[in-house]
Protein backbone atom coordinates (compact mmCIF):
# COMPACT_ATOMS: atom_id res chain seq x y z
CA UNK A 1 0.00 0.00 0.00
CA UNK A 2 1.18 3.25 -1.18
CA UNK A 3 1.60 6.11 1.90
CA UNK A 4 1.58 9.64 0.99
CA UNK A 5 2.57 12.71 2.72
CA UNK A 6 0.81 15.92 2.20
CA UNK A 7 0.96 19.23 2.81
CA UNK A 8 -1.22 21.19 4.84
CA UNK A 9 -0.80 24.95 4.17
CA UNK A 10 -3.09 27.86 3.77
CA UNK A 11 -2.90 28.47 8.42
CA UNK A 12 -2.74 32.41 9.17
CA UNK A 13 -0.24 33.24 11.71
CA UNK A 14 -0.56 31.43 14.55
CA UNK A 15 -0.86 34.33 17.55
CA UNK A 16 -1.08 33.17 21.31
CA UNK A 17 -4.46 32.52 22.58
CA UNK A 18 -5.50 31.29 18.77
CA UNK A 19 -8.19 28.36 18.67
CA UNK A 20 -5.27 25.98 17.14
CA UNK A 21 -7.97 23.30 16.58
CA UNK A 22 -10.08 25.34 14.68
CA UNK A 23 -8.07 26.89 12.45
CA UNK A 24 -6.85 23.57 11.91
CA UNK A 25 -10.27 22.04 10.78
CA UNK A 26 -10.65 24.77 8.27
CA UNK A 27 -7.06 23.88 6.71
CA UNK A 28 -8.11 20.30 6.68
CA UNK A 29 -11.60 21.05 4.86
CA UNK A 30 -9.60 23.15 2.60
CA UNK A 31 -7.63 20.04 1.83
CA UNK A 32 -10.53 17.65 1.17
CA UNK A 33 -11.26 16.64 5.00
CA UNK A 34 -9.26 13.76 6.86
CA UNK A 35 -9.98 9.89 6.65
CA UNK A 36 -9.91 6.79 9.09
CA UNK A 37 -6.39 6.23 9.62
CA UNK A 38 -4.97 9.71 8.75
CA UNK A 39 -1.89 11.16 11.16
CA UNK A 40 -2.07 14.66 11.12
CA UNK A 41 1.78 16.19 12.08
CA UNK A 42 1.68 19.22 13.80
CA UNK A 43 4.80 20.97 13.95
CA UNK A 44 5.57 22.20 17.72
CA UNK A 45 5.93 25.79 17.02
CA UNK A 46 2.45 26.53 15.95
CA UNK A 47 1.29 24.42 19.25
CA UNK A 48 4.07 26.57 21.44
CA UNK A 49 2.36 29.73 20.18
CA UNK A 50 -1.26 28.49 20.49
CA UNK A 51 -0.63 28.10 23.85
CA UNK A 52 1.07 30.92 24.60
CA UNK A 53 4.77 29.67 25.61
CA UNK A 54 6.28 32.69 24.34
CA UNK A 55 8.50 34.45 26.79
CA UNK A 56 9.88 37.71 26.31
CA UNK A 57 13.50 37.98 26.11
CA UNK A 58 15.88 41.27 26.53
CA UNK A 59 17.77 41.45 23.68
CA UNK A 60 20.16 43.95 25.43
CA UNK A 61 21.35 41.20 27.85
CA UNK A 62 23.31 38.60 25.92
CA UNK A 63 22.70 36.10 29.15
CA UNK A 64 19.05 36.30 29.16
CA UNK A 65 18.93 33.46 26.62
CA UNK A 66 21.22 31.29 28.62
CA UNK A 67 19.58 32.04 31.62
CA UNK A 68 16.14 30.52 30.61
CA UNK A 69 17.51 27.94 28.76
CA UNK A 70 19.11 26.88 32.36
CA UNK A 71 15.18 27.54 33.91
CA UNK A 72 14.10 25.29 31.27
CA UNK A 73 16.86 22.43 31.83
CA UNK A 74 16.20 19.77 34.39
CA UNK A 75 19.52 18.39 33.17
CA UNK A 76 23.10 20.01 31.46
CA UNK A 77 23.62 17.00 29.20
CA UNK A 78 26.61 18.48 27.65
CA UNK A 79 28.04 22.25 26.65
CA UNK A 80 30.29 23.87 24.37
CA UNK A 81 30.23 27.10 24.36
CA UNK A 82 26.81 28.57 22.92
CA UNK A 83 25.70 25.13 22.31
CA UNK A 84 23.74 23.49 25.52
CA UNK A 85 22.75 20.04 25.41
CA UNK A 86 19.75 19.72 27.89
CA UNK A 87 17.24 17.40 29.35
CA UNK A 88 13.70 19.03 29.49
CA UNK A 89 10.91 18.25 32.47
CA UNK A 90 9.50 16.02 29.63
CA UNK A 91 12.73 13.97 29.38
CA UNK A 92 13.84 14.84 25.74
CA UNK A 93 17.14 15.37 25.25
CA UNK A 94 17.53 18.38 22.84
CA UNK A 95 19.63 21.66 22.03
CA UNK A 96 18.85 24.66 24.40
CA UNK A 97 16.16 23.11 25.92
CA UNK A 98 14.11 22.81 23.11
CA UNK A 99 13.96 26.89 23.69
CA UNK A 100 13.54 28.05 20.08
CA UNK A 101 13.97 31.52 18.47
CA UNK A 102 13.10 31.41 14.90
CA UNK A 103 9.55 32.06 13.73
CA UNK A 104 8.57 34.05 16.36
CA UNK A 105 8.79 37.72 17.07
CA UNK A 106 11.94 39.84 17.65
CA UNK A 107 12.39 39.47 21.46
CA UNK A 108 10.75 36.12 22.40
CA UNK A 109 11.77 32.79 22.52
CA UNK A 110 9.11 29.85 21.95
CA UNK A 111 9.43 27.32 24.62
CA UNK A 112 8.02 23.35 24.53
CA UNK A 113 4.32 23.02 25.06
CA UNK A 114 4.30 21.78 29.00
CA UNK A 115 2.26 18.56 27.36
CA UNK A 116 2.71 17.93 24.32
CA UNK A 117 0.51 14.46 24.53
CA UNK A 118 -2.53 16.51 25.51
CA UNK A 119 -2.09 18.96 22.89
CA UNK A 120 -2.04 16.14 20.57
CA UNK A 121 -5.35 14.96 22.20
CA UNK A 122 -7.14 18.08 21.87
CA UNK A 123 -6.34 18.30 18.54
CA UNK A 124 -7.77 14.55 18.23
CA UNK A 125 -10.88 15.34 19.81
CA UNK A 126 -11.88 18.65 18.24
CA UNK A 127 -11.11 16.41 14.87
CA UNK A 128 -13.16 13.37 15.43
CA UNK A 129 -16.01 15.40 16.41
CA UNK A 130 -16.17 17.09 12.93
CA UNK A 131 -15.78 14.30 10.81
CA UNK A 132 -16.63 11.52 12.93
CA UNK A 133 -12.98 9.76 12.02
CA UNK A 134 -9.92 8.63 14.35
CA UNK A 135 -7.34 10.62 13.12
CA UNK A 136 -3.99 10.18 14.93
CA UNK A 137 -1.79 13.16 15.75
CA UNK A 138 1.46 13.70 16.15
CA UNK A 139 3.32 17.01 17.27
CA UNK A 140 6.88 17.20 15.79
CA UNK A 141 10.15 19.12 16.49
CA UNK A 142 13.45 19.62 15.04
CA UNK A 143 16.19 17.85 16.88
CA UNK A 144 20.13 17.14 16.74
CA UNK A 145 21.09 14.01 16.84
CA UNK A 146 25.13 12.93 18.10
CA UNK A 147 27.16 11.13 15.53
CA UNK A 148 24.98 12.27 12.57
CA UNK A 149 25.21 15.47 11.22
CA UNK A 150 21.80 17.40 10.47
CA UNK A 151 18.85 17.57 12.05
CA UNK A 152 15.62 15.60 11.59
CA UNK A 153 11.83 15.95 12.93
CA UNK A 154 10.67 13.32 15.80
CA UNK A 155 7.86 13.36 17.77
CA UNK A 156 7.11 15.22 20.39
CA UNK A 157 3.42 14.78 21.54
CA UNK A 158 1.52 11.47 20.36
CA UNK A 159 -2.18 10.96 20.39
CA UNK A 160 -4.36 8.05 18.72
CA UNK A 161 -0.85 6.05 17.63
CA UNK A 162 1.50 4.01 19.24
CA UNK A 163 5.31 5.88 19.24
CA UNK A 164 7.56 2.68 19.31
CA UNK A 165 5.81 -0.73 17.24
CA UNK A 166 7.46 -4.08 19.20
CA UNK A 167 8.63 -6.63 16.73
CA UNK A 168 10.70 -8.65 18.94
CA UNK A 169 9.31 -11.72 18.95
CA UNK A 170 8.16 -11.56 15.49
CA UNK A 171 9.72 -14.32 12.59
CA UNK A 172 12.18 -12.24 10.29
CA UNK A 173 11.70 -13.55 6.61
CA UNK A 174 13.64 -17.20 7.17
CA UNK A 175 11.58 -17.87 10.07
CA UNK A 176 13.92 -17.45 12.40
CA UNK A 177 13.15 -14.71 15.69
CA UNK A 178 14.04 -11.24 15.14
CA UNK A 179 17.02 -10.08 18.00
CA UNK A 180 15.31 -5.99 18.58
CA UNK A 181 13.08 -4.37 16.65
CA UNK A 182 11.46 -1.67 18.77
CA UNK A 183 11.00 0.66 15.63
CA UNK A 184 10.22 3.97 16.84
CA UNK A 185 7.03 4.94 13.92
CA UNK A 186 6.16 8.16 15.45
CA UNK A 187 9.74 9.39 15.08
CA UNK A 188 9.68 8.38 11.34
CA UNK A 189 6.09 9.77 10.75
CA UNK A 190 7.49 12.73 12.29
CA UNK A 191 10.67 13.12 9.79
CA UNK A 192 8.51 11.81 6.80
CA UNK A 193 6.12 14.61 7.13
CA UNK A 194 9.52 17.13 7.44
CA UNK A 195 10.17 16.31 3.94
CA UNK A 196 7.20 18.23 2.93
CA UNK A 197 6.96 21.15 5.48
CA UNK A 198 10.00 22.68 4.90
CA UNK A 199 11.10 25.25 7.53
CA UNK A 200 10.67 28.69 5.73
CA UNK A 201 7.56 27.24 3.60
CA UNK A 202 4.71 28.47 6.15
CA UNK A 203 3.97 24.60 5.70
CA UNK A 204 3.27 23.86 9.61
CA UNK A 205 1.63 20.38 9.24
CA UNK A 206 0.91 17.55 6.95
CA UNK A 207 -1.55 14.81 6.21
CA UNK A 208 0.12 10.90 6.64
CA UNK A 209 -2.27 8.53 4.83
CA UNK A 210 -1.95 4.86 4.70
CA UNK A 211 -0.06 3.28 7.65
CA UNK A 212 -0.39 0.39 9.37
CA UNK A 213 -3.82 -0.20 10.65
CA UNK A 214 -2.33 -1.88 13.16
CA UNK A 215 -0.34 1.10 14.55
CA UNK A 216 -3.44 3.21 15.67
CA UNK A 217 -4.33 2.67 19.30
CA UNK A 218 -2.55 4.48 22.45
CA UNK A 219 1.26 6.15 22.02
CA UNK A 220 2.49 8.56 24.06
CA UNK A 221 6.18 10.79 23.38
CA UNK A 222 6.84 9.19 27.22
CA UNK A 223 7.11 5.86 25.56
CA UNK A 224 10.00 7.49 23.16
CA UNK A 225 12.33 8.65 26.23
CA UNK A 226 15.00 6.11 27.32
CA UNK A 227 15.19 5.57 30.87
CA UNK A 228 18.20 7.51 32.08
CA UNK A 229 19.31 4.87 34.43
CA UNK A 230 19.38 2.69 31.16
CA UNK A 231 20.59 5.49 29.15
CA UNK A 232 24.63 5.39 27.99
CA UNK A 233 25.09 8.68 26.59
CA UNK A 234 23.01 10.86 29.62
CA UNK B 1 2.78 18.47 -3.21
CA UNK B 2 2.27 15.53 -2.65
CA UNK B 3 5.09 12.98 -1.58
CA UNK B 4 4.50 9.35 -1.88
CA UNK B 5 5.85 6.40 -0.73
CA UNK B 6 5.38 2.55 -2.26
CA UNK B 7 6.76 -0.34 -1.34
CA UNK B 8 8.62 -2.67 -3.87
CA UNK B 9 8.02 -6.05 -3.72
CA UNK B 10 8.66 -9.35 -5.52
CA UNK B 11 12.09 -9.69 -5.14
CA UNK B 12 13.70 -13.02 -4.61
CA UNK B 13 15.51 -13.83 -1.25
CA UNK B 14 19.00 -12.09 -2.60
CA UNK B 15 22.18 -14.78 -2.64
CA UNK B 16 26.00 -13.76 -2.88
CA UNK B 17 27.07 -12.42 -6.08
CA UNK B 18 23.00 -12.11 -7.35
CA UNK B 19 23.01 -9.24 -9.62
CA UNK B 20 21.05 -6.75 -7.06
CA UNK B 21 20.82 -4.01 -9.92
CA UNK B 22 18.84 -6.63 -12.89
CA UNK B 23 16.52 -7.99 -9.74
CA UNK B 24 15.55 -4.50 -8.56
CA UNK B 25 15.17 -3.47 -12.12
CA UNK B 26 12.26 -6.37 -12.99
CA UNK B 27 10.53 -5.27 -9.15
CA UNK B 28 10.90 -1.79 -10.30
CA UNK B 29 9.25 -2.80 -13.91
CA UNK B 30 6.57 -4.69 -12.55
CA UNK B 31 5.55 -2.00 -10.20
CA UNK B 32 5.32 0.94 -13.29
CA UNK B 33 9.00 1.95 -13.72
CA UNK B 34 10.22 5.17 -12.12
CA UNK B 35 10.20 8.43 -13.42
CA UNK B 36 13.05 11.67 -13.20
CA UNK B 37 12.70 12.46 -8.82
CA UNK B 38 11.90 9.44 -7.91
CA UNK B 39 14.43 7.79 -5.23
CA UNK B 40 15.09 4.18 -4.30
CA UNK B 41 15.48 3.45 -1.19
CA UNK B 42 17.05 -0.18 -0.69
CA UNK B 43 17.72 -1.89 2.37
CA UNK B 44 21.57 -2.69 3.35
CA UNK B 45 20.70 -6.49 3.97
CA UNK B 46 20.17 -6.97 0.49
CA UNK B 47 23.48 -4.96 -0.46
CA UNK B 48 25.42 -6.52 1.94
CA UNK B 49 24.20 -10.16 0.71
CA UNK B 50 24.28 -9.27 -3.25
CA UNK B 51 28.07 -8.04 -2.26
CA UNK B 52 28.58 -11.37 -0.08
CA UNK B 53 29.25 -9.08 2.86
CA UNK B 54 28.83 -12.49 5.04
CA UNK B 55 31.01 -14.03 6.95
CA UNK B 56 30.40 -17.81 8.81
CA UNK B 57 29.74 -17.87 12.38
CA UNK B 58 30.85 -20.62 14.52
CA UNK B 59 27.31 -21.41 16.49
CA UNK B 60 29.73 -23.38 19.26
CA UNK B 61 31.85 -20.37 19.81
CA UNK B 62 29.92 -18.02 21.92
CA UNK B 63 32.97 -15.36 21.60
CA UNK B 64 32.62 -15.21 17.91
CA UNK B 65 30.26 -12.36 17.47
CA UNK B 66 32.45 -10.49 20.22
CA UNK B 67 35.65 -10.93 18.16
CA UNK B 68 33.98 -10.21 14.88
CA UNK B 69 32.07 -6.99 16.29
CA UNK B 70 36.07 -6.07 17.86
CA UNK B 71 37.29 -6.94 14.10
CA UNK B 72 34.80 -4.49 12.09
CA UNK B 73 35.07 -1.70 15.10
CA UNK B 74 37.47 1.22 14.93
CA UNK B 75 36.23 2.28 17.82
CA UNK B 76 34.35 1.01 20.94
CA UNK B 77 32.01 3.74 22.52
CA UNK B 78 30.11 2.15 24.95
CA UNK B 79 29.74 -1.08 26.24
CA UNK B 80 27.15 -2.41 28.84
CA UNK B 81 27.22 -6.67 28.82
CA UNK B 82 26.21 -7.62 25.26
CA UNK B 83 25.35 -4.45 24.42
CA UNK B 84 28.38 -2.83 22.09
CA UNK B 85 27.83 0.81 20.81
CA UNK B 86 30.96 0.97 17.97
CA UNK B 87 32.21 3.41 15.23
CA UNK B 88 32.80 1.54 11.72
CA UNK B 89 35.33 2.44 9.09
CA UNK B 90 32.39 4.45 7.29
CA UNK B 91 32.55 6.77 10.63
CA UNK B 92 28.67 5.39 11.36
CA UNK B 93 28.11 4.92 15.16
CA UNK B 94 25.52 1.96 15.55
CA UNK B 95 25.23 -1.55 17.65
CA UNK B 96 27.86 -4.14 16.64
CA UNK B 97 29.69 -2.25 14.07
CA UNK B 98 26.89 -2.72 11.80
CA UNK B 99 27.11 -6.62 11.90
CA UNK B 100 23.74 -8.02 12.21
CA UNK B 101 22.36 -11.57 12.44
CA UNK B 102 18.76 -11.39 11.45
CA UNK B 103 17.66 -12.07 8.19
CA UNK B 104 20.66 -14.27 7.04
CA UNK B 105 20.86 -17.95 7.42
CA UNK B 106 22.23 -19.39 10.96
CA UNK B 107 25.81 -19.62 11.67
CA UNK B 108 26.55 -16.46 9.10
CA UNK B 109 26.69 -12.81 9.85
CA UNK B 110 25.90 -9.87 7.64
CA UNK B 111 28.44 -6.98 7.87
CA UNK B 112 27.66 -3.61 6.46
CA UNK B 113 29.01 -3.01 2.49
CA UNK B 114 32.29 -1.55 2.26
CA UNK B 115 31.18 1.46 0.51
CA UNK B 116 27.04 1.98 0.16
CA UNK B 117 27.38 5.61 -2.13
CA UNK B 118 29.51 2.85 -4.28
CA UNK B 119 26.84 0.30 -3.89
CA UNK B 120 23.80 3.39 -4.52
CA UNK B 121 26.00 4.80 -7.45
CA UNK B 122 25.90 1.31 -9.18
CA UNK B 123 22.25 1.27 -9.07
CA UNK B 124 21.86 4.54 -9.81
CA UNK B 125 23.50 3.86 -13.07
CA UNK B 126 21.74 0.99 -14.28
CA UNK B 127 18.36 2.64 -13.63
CA UNK B 128 19.43 4.99 -15.47
CA UNK B 129 20.90 3.23 -18.30
CA UNK B 130 17.43 1.24 -18.34
CA UNK B 131 14.77 3.99 -18.01
CA UNK B 132 16.61 6.55 -19.25
CA UNK B 133 15.87 8.95 -16.16
CA UNK B 134 17.40 10.80 -13.21
CA UNK B 135 16.18 8.14 -9.96
CA UNK B 136 18.46 8.89 -6.83
CA UNK B 137 19.32 5.82 -4.62
CA UNK B 138 19.97 5.62 -0.71
CA UNK B 139 20.62 2.80 1.23
CA UNK B 140 19.13 2.48 4.57
CA UNK B 141 20.30 0.90 7.55
CA UNK B 142 18.20 0.42 10.95
CA UNK B 143 20.13 2.30 14.02
CA UNK B 144 18.90 3.05 17.56
CA UNK B 145 20.05 6.54 19.01
CA UNK B 146 21.04 7.83 22.68
CA UNK B 147 18.09 9.18 24.44
CA UNK B 148 15.16 8.22 22.81
CA UNK B 149 14.16 4.35 23.05
CA UNK B 150 13.31 2.68 19.12
CA UNK B 151 15.27 2.27 15.68
CA UNK B 152 14.77 4.36 13.09
CA UNK B 153 16.23 4.01 9.48
CA UNK B 154 18.98 6.19 8.49
CA UNK B 155 21.03 6.45 5.10
CA UNK B 156 24.33 4.18 4.79
CA UNK B 157 24.70 4.69 1.18
CA UNK B 158 23.41 8.14 -1.12
CA UNK B 159 23.74 8.40 -4.75
CA UNK B 160 22.22 11.37 -6.91
CA UNK B 161 20.68 13.61 -3.99
CA UNK B 162 21.88 15.63 -1.10
CA UNK B 163 22.44 14.27 2.08
CA UNK B 164 22.17 16.97 4.17
CA UNK B 165 20.00 20.14 3.01
CA UNK B 166 21.60 23.36 4.29
CA UNK B 167 19.48 26.01 4.62
CA UNK B 168 21.40 28.37 7.28
CA UNK B 169 20.48 31.75 6.20
CA UNK B 170 17.27 30.96 4.23
CA UNK B 171 14.99 33.55 5.79
CA UNK B 172 12.25 31.75 8.26
CA UNK B 173 8.73 33.38 8.25
CA UNK B 174 9.21 36.07 9.82
CA UNK B 175 12.21 37.41 7.43
CA UNK B 176 14.92 37.14 9.29
CA UNK B 177 17.87 34.25 9.28
CA UNK B 178 17.54 31.16 10.61
CA UNK B 179 19.96 30.11 13.22
CA UNK B 180 20.65 26.30 12.50
CA UNK B 181 18.80 24.20 9.85
CA UNK B 182 21.11 21.62 8.03
CA UNK B 183 18.09 19.16 7.38
CA UNK B 184 19.15 15.28 7.02
CA UNK B 185 16.81 14.80 4.70
CA UNK B 186 18.82 11.52 3.04
CA UNK B 187 17.81 10.02 6.91
CA UNK B 188 14.52 11.42 6.87
CA UNK B 189 13.50 10.12 3.31
CA UNK B 190 14.87 6.39 5.07
CA UNK B 191 12.82 7.05 7.95
CA UNK B 192 9.96 7.61 5.09
CA UNK B 193 10.55 4.58 3.20
CA UNK B 194 10.74 2.50 6.36
CA UNK B 195 7.60 2.90 7.28
CA UNK B 196 6.15 0.48 4.37
CA UNK B 197 9.01 -1.98 4.71
CA UNK B 198 8.43 -3.46 8.00
CA UNK B 199 11.45 -5.98 8.96
CA UNK B 200 9.42 -8.95 8.13
CA UNK B 201 7.25 -8.26 5.14
CA UNK B 202 10.08 -9.68 2.55
CA UNK B 203 10.06 -5.88 1.24
CA UNK B 204 13.71 -4.58 1.27
CA UNK B 205 13.09 -1.50 -1.02
CA UNK B 206 10.72 1.46 -1.43
CA UNK B 207 10.33 4.09 -4.04
CA UNK B 208 9.60 8.03 -2.85
CA UNK B 209 8.04 10.49 -5.25
CA UNK B 210 7.37 14.04 -5.20
CA UNK B 211 10.42 15.26 -3.41
CA UNK B 212 11.90 18.97 -4.03
CA UNK B 213 13.64 18.98 -7.42
CA UNK B 214 16.35 21.65 -5.35
CA UNK B 215 17.81 18.19 -3.27
CA UNK B 216 18.69 16.36 -6.39
CA UNK B 217 22.52 16.00 -6.79
CA UNK B 218 25.51 15.33 -5.98
CA UNK B 219 25.39 14.02 -2.07
CA UNK B 220 26.95 11.25 0.33
CA UNK B 221 26.48 9.45 3.66
CA UNK B 222 29.64 10.41 4.24
CA UNK B 223 28.31 13.92 4.69
CA UNK B 224 26.03 13.02 7.62
CA UNK B 225 29.18 11.57 9.41
CA UNK B 226 29.89 14.35 12.04
CA UNK B 227 33.60 15.14 12.73
CA UNK B 228 34.17 13.03 15.62
CA UNK B 229 36.83 15.64 16.47
CA UNK B 230 32.92 17.94 16.89
CA UNK B 231 31.33 15.33 18.35
CA UNK B 232 29.94 15.61 21.69
CA UNK B 233 29.06 11.90 22.73
CA UNK B 234 32.41 10.21 20.89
Amino acid sequence: MTVSITPLGGLPMIRPGDDLAALLLASVDAAGGVVDGDILVICQKIVSKAENRLVALDPDDPEARARLIEAEAVRIVRRRGDLVIAETTHGFVCANAGIDLSNVDDGYAALLPVDSDRSAHHLRNALRARYDVDVAIIVSDTFGRPWRLGLTDVAIGVAGIAAVVDLRGTADDRGRILQVTEVAIADEIASAAELVMGKAAAVPAAIVRGLDAAWFGNGSARDLVRNPQEDLFR
